[in-house]
């Protein structure tokens, strides 16, 4: 896959200017294309500016709205209900953790559920902005179903991630970010696109038997004929695949369940209608625990002795998560954001529909 | 294995009465034989009675104290850090649990970390303790180091398993309870004492490579020479193995770093010493976000749609997290308590060295 480079602040620029031509406010405009190339940035190149398009159809179609308050529901101290009405799941999502952590600030923690919503990007970003006030941060979201349960066959549930975001010392972040699925639809896609097998325990098919079939796989879930992804821990519960499924499930509870919104199946998606998806947010003070200086450090050295483990014979290291993410964003300041050749393309002829231009190659 | 049945309250008062001749003040020694029956009863034996030799050396050691109130470490309307003092898990974890519910009634949650505990048995009893008092309920604990990091080869982290229970209609729990380990050293156990070989995705040797050979791995785990069980998600990435990597060191971070107890590698366990894990609890009042009777009502619509899904070519049925259990709870309080005969010859042993009796079998 050819890879092209652009400068981190031009291509955000860029998609500032795209979304304000789509009508977006200033605002939500700016934590569109910042949250999008975050993704980018870290390598996450599934939840970044190859969704240009499909936001850009959203808005167009109008069903991701602009400049739409959303509809509080419950609050108190500590928590936060809000319809989202259908409003950009990514702004929306900033403004929700800003309020989350504002809570946090002042009673030491927040939680906040959030239905009608639209794709909010990558998780992480979200419980970051937490981790960053020396908070521990939480960011969930339900999504399409396309998982299937221990011993069923037909999706039940989303990919559904959680993401936790914890301070460490010397700025690192500890920032588990996860799909709940083994594997995202996303891979599945890719595998099938290249006419490859899929390993057996990525999902099933519509008996509910592990398939390897990518192409089939696809058909048979776009039209809804049954098999899916499984979820983390693979079928049945040889490796604990009922594990994976409870955590997709305490996902949904946590959005759905939490906000009142649609849940399980009934989260349907296409290109040109509202997701309807669900969120969760929470942010924990640590001084609510420990003095946050001596709580970093102590982190700090966890990660450190995570680091200086030894490796598997033929590995060359081991990480904490995140950091792969975190040296990736470092390089990316530097040498500039990665996007597939084909991306870039894409980008060029939203902007030619705009009446934009795409920032330069580097 | 041969099982015999016991009524389940007089399991309950047998084991009151070890607790209480070795010393253990009245309310410890029943919070600790309930909850000890309470994991029996679901059919969790690895955590059940199984144990009480355990705690019976370690009370006869000195490791597990009796009557040692925690030390409050840091406490604010919402959230509680203690040094539990080497008393015994079981009791203190229920303490913790009762006064996290009751911060939580006060201002819709409650969090509380705990360092230098013992084994407290089932997270998912302390869990639930909430999830009957209409709150989501959180229970984690760190112990013995023995998971391997994703690319490593020497343990980094326990089996650090999670609890999460939401009440839901017609008396039911969602209670997801669930190591984060693929499986546990329990597990590798019987397959060792069955000479038998052990599924590749479970474990790594001592080079970090996947293993079948349950004898060699218990041996190179108890001499500390490295290998030990995966992370739920198996080796590597194919199939995200560092994502139960990444769930089991967040355990380990909001039990022991926000306590300031021992984490990763440090945490020993034997059978003569103290455990010092360290533990974690949550509750969240559901009317945070909806009339508690709504919130259950849907949340018992999506268990309904669970159960209701088609199963896979060759299996009965889909469950949901906790359902198992609490069938064969409802089981036992008809039929009695399932114990091993094995166990059962435990229990005779440690009752005769006590002056005591086992309740006869049903």
């Amino acid at each position: 896959m050819e890879i092209v480079r652009i400068e981190r602040k031009s291509l955000e620029d860029f998609g500032i200017s795209v979304f304000e031509k789509l009508g977006l406010s200033a605002e939500e405009a700016f934590d569109s294309s910042t949250i999008l190339v975050s993704a980018d940035a870290r390598g996450i190149q599934s939840h970044g500016m190859a969704r240009l398009w499909r936001y850009a159809n959203g808005i167009k179609a109008g069903v991701m709205k602009t400049s739409t308050a959303p509809l509080v529901l419950r609050e108190t101290p500590v928590s936060l209900v809000l319809d989202g009405q259908g409003s950009m799941g990514l702004s929306l999502s900033k403004n929700t953790m800003g309020q989350v952590i504002a809570k946090a600030r002042n009673l030491g923690m927040g939680v906040a559920s959030v239905r009608n919503s639209n794709h909010f990007g990558i998780a992480g970003y979200y419980a970051e902005m937490a981790a960053r006030n020396d908070m521990i941060g939480i960011a969930m979201t339900n999504t399409a179903a396309m998982g299937v349960p221990t011993n069923g066959r037909d999706p039940m549930f989303g990919t559904n991630p959680i993401a936790v975001a914890i301070p460490a010392s010397k700025g690192r972040i500890f920032c588990l970010d996860m799909a709940t699925t083994c594997v995202t639809r996303g891979k599945i896609e890719t595998y099938a696109r290249e006419g490859a097998s899929i390993p057996k325990g990525w999902a099933v098919n519509t008996e509910g038997h592990e398939t390897s079939d990518a192409i089939k796989l696809i058909d048979d879930m776009l039209y809804l004929r049954g098999g899916g992804l499984l979820p983390l821990g693979g079928e049945g519960e040889q490796f604990s695949g009922y594990k994976g499924y409870g955590l997709a499930v305490l996902v949904d509870i946590l959005c759905a369940v939490c906000s009142g919104g649609p849940f399980g199946k009934s989260v349907m998606d296409s290109e040109i209608t509202s997701a309807r998806v669900c969120h969760f947010f929470g942010a924990v003070r640590l001084d609510l625990f420990r003095d946050p200086e001596e709580f970093k450090n102590d982190l700090g050295k966890m990660l450190d002795e995570l680091n200086a483990t030894k490796p598997a014979q033929g590995k060359e290291r081991v990480l904490y998560a995140g950091q792969k993410e975190h040296e990736k964003e470092i390089e990316c300041d530097q040498k500039g954001v990665p996007l597939s050749r084909k991306v870039y393309e894409q980008l060029e002829s939203i902007a030619q529909e705009l009446g934009l231009s795409v920032p330069s190659v580097k």
